[in-house]
């Protein structure tokens, strides 16, 4: 819908089509999960623009509950399908982005269509668990994933009054966090009454004798619940693109360039089914979250309509609440640099997010990932309980630019007792950093 | 007290000697009106470290209660006053760092020796001044003045109880911040029943009939009050220097080079008695503020220790908190861009701190100056009831590394429903900037 809205309003004599196969067009997906705790009243109140909305006001003609079933890039044509009667017609097209998202993964052998078993993804599954959690009243909750939405679902589903366990194949949660701040992440669940079991896969998911589920563990455990949520990563929605002969990149998304063209003639691809540029790896990775998302919209708009635009790129930068935990990181990990053939080190930095005096601050772990090569900065991560929040988007604006470590430690950053000590800890942190990478 | 540290840090056979008039090195002056409001207890939490703790754990002579008099640069030697007895000697030196910091602005027909007439600077008159609210139950307070410390003990004496009035020359508080920001202000203030009165100076403060003070307005009204707050800003203690020869600068401040380097040789200024390199305006400035004092401290110490350093320069990076509304800025201002000959223009952008669903956000107004004639980004300053604080130092980070707006506009910051919204207000307001910029 970004794309669309660019692009039309870039162009006003534009036929902008949308195929939708559900209900919902511009929602805000990261919202579902205080949409289940109830911190987000309405499922509607994640609606920013309604499908009537945008044929309305910004004339863009949205067609809900149809899919596309084919693309043939030869003749520049469609096949779709209306669902509410399963009748098919061909569109015609001069340019066509593809902007199928991406689905979760689930393990093959999960049955995801028992009651009370949810992925998250998309409203109409957002409204089904909460149906669940309010009318069936579930008091335990299995999450198979320790990533951000089941940490995110973790906080939500103990603040609507459920007791959670957590189970993660990988030995700590959030595995793009390095150890320092991944221990920080376990202490928070267990200091809010979550069960975190590490190193451990669900195997199967069966119905309970009498009520509820069961959910087999590769330790050979099984937990008796209410409720699974199954958050362990999604994966793009190429296979359209895929049969039409278009180029699949990194991970099966959808290979493109940094003005979102696909590798067939005219079509785009804008998303989380599509490729993204990374600034700090120069080439493309498989990031999908929202921001680079809409971005991406926009510049396919744009060169929909004929104007000249680019992707700037991401740094994976991301931010989470963890209860009342903020974890935050741009840039890359230790285990990505490593991936990359960066040979990295790090300084962990620990500093107070306001001076000693002042009431409300809390420590803020910092730790700064710099290339051993030429000590050039290439990410950083940082945990806390107060003033993480945008204190990530300095380091990021710093990665952006290139800046130095010995730059950073000497930026002017504003001071005072309510909102930082004199020394910030982007400050000290970049200090440290700096002094051991030349001790 | 930074530079001491710094310097016996770098050489510890150093011989490090300070000389302070009063009795309390390194403690947050900014902390003053948080201690005023009860929300630092006590005054001894504002002292970072003692002088006998610099003694025994750093190896830094503190005399306390010690007046230099006179500096002879060509003997290089100073003549000390213990004040406790009124003895004098005479000490040498071979190097000399004068770090005397600023003394408050007082009009000379205000009498700031009468009962309950207080200005704000050191602990021994915070103390006083507490000793006043604390034991005197004053119910009401004239402050003259409405810049940063001003705004600050409105709040803080709101908090404490009291009734506050405060009496400004120019025609808007925070003369540098631009009209969009300055009227949030004035309706913060207003909505928490602090009464501003604008372009009103105070002509005479006397003793009332009975009890209490009465403080004469320059448009003819007069205002009975217990107790008044002088806060009109503050002026480089450089008699000292002055009367040595040692060459003033920029609002009387010493003059000095990066290296923190005076026109005597051998001796260097730091902190608020000193001017200060910035970094858009490519010259000294004085802008005394906390953390440009600590780090000049710091280059003066290595200069001192026979190190490489540079003051990196300011930006005139401020935060403020008044009541609920935080007001920061960064880069210059409208009025100091046209005194540095600059033609700049403005773009006023009003933006969310939280997506529209999530509870908790507010309205961030955002001031983005830009330089005309090559569209360079030259200040900013946001104002808003929440998410302001580390906000503004993406844009500082920006500013330092002298980034475009259109790069500004294509970073990759963090996102995540309890933080910002997907675009953040840092992004929309480049981009608004921008596209002005361009039309």
């Amino acid at each position: 819908m970004s794309a669309a809205s660019r692009a039309k309003r870039r162009d006003k004599d534009l036929d902008v089509q949308v195929f939708e196969m559900g209900d919902f067009v511009s929602y805000g997906a990261c919202g579902i999960p205080y949409f289940i705790a109830g911190r987000v009243k309405q499922l509607d109140d994640l609606v920013v623009i309604t499908a009537e909305e945008f044929e309305s006001k910004r004339g863009i003609k949205v067609h809900k509950r149809h899919r596309v079933e084919k693309i043939s890039p030869n003749d520049r044509r469609l096949m779709v399908r209306r669902l509410i009667d399963d009748h098919t017609f061909e569109v015609s097209y001069d340019h066509l982005l593809i902007a199928t998202g991406a689905s979760p993964l689930v393990p093959p052998h999960l049955d995801t269509e028992l009651p009370g078993v949810f992925t998250l993804r998309g409203l109409a599954e957002a409204a089904r668990l909460k149906e669940f959690v309010v009318n069936r009243s579930p008091r335990e909750a299995v999450i198979v994933g320790a990533g951000y939405i089941g940490l995110e679902m973790a906080e939500c589903l103990t603040d609507a009054g459920l007791k959670v366990t957590m189970v993660e194949m990988a030995q700590k949660p959030m595995f793009l966090m390095e150890d320092e701040i991944a221990s920080l992440i376990v202490n928070e669940l267990a200091g809010n009454g979550v069960k975190l079991m590490l190193g451990v896969g669900a195997q199967s998911i069966q119905r309970a004798d009498g009520k509820g589920l069961v959910v087999q563990l590769s330790s050979g455990d099984s937990l008796k619940t209410d409720l699974v949520i199954i958050g362990i990563g999604v994966k793009p929605n190429s296979e359209l693109a895929k049969d039409a002969g278009i180029e699949l990149g990194v991970k099966g998304a959808i290979k493109v360039n940094r003005k979102q063209l696909t590798s067939a003639t005219n079509i785009l691809a804008a998303g989380d089914c599509a490729e993204c540029y990374h600034r700090i790896l120069g080439r493309n990775t498989y990031i999908p979250l929202a921001l680079a998302a809409n971005r991406q919209g926009r510049v396919a708009g744009d060169i929909v309509a004929g104007l000249n635009s680019e992707f700037p790129g991401v740094l994976g930068t991301a931010i989470s609440k963890v209860f009342d935990l903020t974890i935050a990181r741009s840039g890359l990990s230790m285990a990505e640099a490593t991936d990359a053939g960066i040979e990295a080190e790090k300084a962990v930095v620990s500093s107070n997010s306001l001076p000693h005096y002042y009431p409300g601050g809390a420590r803020i772990t910092s730790v700064v990932l710099i290339d051993k090569k030429d000590g050039r900065l290439i990410g950083v991560q940082m945990a806390g309980k107060h003033g993480v929040g945008q204190r990530i988007n300095t380091w990021a604006t710093a990665l952006t630019a290139g800046m130095s470590l010995d730059e950073i430690a000497g930026m002017d950053l504003a001071y005072a007792p309510p909102y930082s000590p004199v020394w910030d800890p982007v400050l000290v942190a970049a200090e440290v950093a700096n002094k051991r990478r030349k001790a």
